[in-house]
This record gives C-alpha cells, structure tokens and sequence, in this order.
C-alpha cells in the first residue's frame, strides 16, 4: 500500500496536490463545471456559500494552474465562459473518493 | 462516472469531506501517522514547514472528527501520542489517488 512506512517521496506528490487544491472551494467549483462551461454567476450560483470575491479568486488559481479555462466571447457585451481543462477532469478520482469518504463521515461523524 | 452532471448529492459529500479535511496540513499530518503511533515532536519534524501552534490546533480538530486519537501515559514525565483511527486509516484511498494527482501535476505545470 501507498501509505505504508509513509514515504517522504509520496508525501511530496500529497503536498503538491493539496497545494494546487487548497482551500474547500476549488474542488467544488472543478465538480460544478464537469458538466460544461459554465459563466461566473451561474458557478456562484451552484457553489452555495461562495462569495463573488472569493470565486474570482478561485478561478484565478484554477486558470493559473491549468485545472481552468477562462474564455471571452465577442458577443455585445461580451461574455467569459469557465470550462474544465482536460488536467482538472483528471482530479475526477480524487473527486470520486472524496464522494466516497464524506458519505462515511457523515455516518461516522454526524450519524446520518 | 460519479460527476458526470454534477449531481448536488453529490457536491454535499465532496464539500463534507473538504471540510473535514481543509487546509494543506490535516492529511499530511494524517500521512505522517500511517505508519504508527507519533509523539508532537516527531510529527512536526515529518510534516516539513508546519508550525508548532499550526500542528496543535489540526491535531485538536483531526480529534474532534475522530481521524487521530489522543493518549496520554502514565509516565514520569507523561507522555502523549498520537494514532491514527480506523476512520482516519479509512482516507487512504484518497490519499493515493491525491498522490497518483500530484505527481501528474508536477509533471503538467512544473515540468519536471
């Protein structure tokens, strides 16, 4: 197993995706575009809790680490579309665990 | 695929297990105890970058959400350790595909 003796190497490759995800908002704002682009109010919108400031913040770290595309359209006024690149459709494991464990947790922690 | 539409059930356990999970310290101090039972000392030296008021504080809440376990032995000085519980040990999955991730990251924006 992976985690076994806690290998210094494997806990590098942990703290690099964990850099790239801080925070609890990164993951949820990838999830909320998987099923396609999406604009900024429609992701404020299905993030519940976010704030505007804290997206725009978001999907600046998002872009600058190629999970996110941010794309301008020459329409009267012009529109910005969000998509998921093809390396933050690559977190859809990570996503699926996660799923996975916070089920459990809610059964374990919160009893339901 | 599990987030093919992005399904809100779904998106409420992601956001449960981020919550229990923020931040860029709880699984790598979860990491650090797979192998066994840590004293502070030893686990502030594995998690490299991690302050000792940091390490303290995440220790609390990894309690609070039954991912460590506490005890104290009767010994003169007393000694305190630190385990991993079996819902802790339950995030190994995560863990390997945040691994798996981040080494396809660093390969993506860091070239290396």
């Amino acid at each position: 197993m992976l985690t076994k003796g806690g290998c210094p190497k494997n806990m590098l490759s942990i703290r690099d995706a964990l850099e790239a995800l801080e925070g609890r908002w990164k993951l949820l704002i990838l999830f909320s575009l998987q099923p396609g682009a999406k604009r900024f109010k429609e992701i404020s919108k299905e993030v519940t809790g976010i704030t505007d400031k804290t997206l725009s913040k978001e999907l600046k770290i998002l872009e600058m680490n190629q999970l996110v595309k941010r794309e301008v359209y020459d329409t009267f006024p012009p529109t910005v579309e969000y998509t998921i690149t093809a390396h933050g459709k690559s977190l859809e494991k990570v996503m699926e665990e996660l799923h996975y464990w916070g089920l459990a947790h809610r059964r374990e922690i919160m009893g339901k």
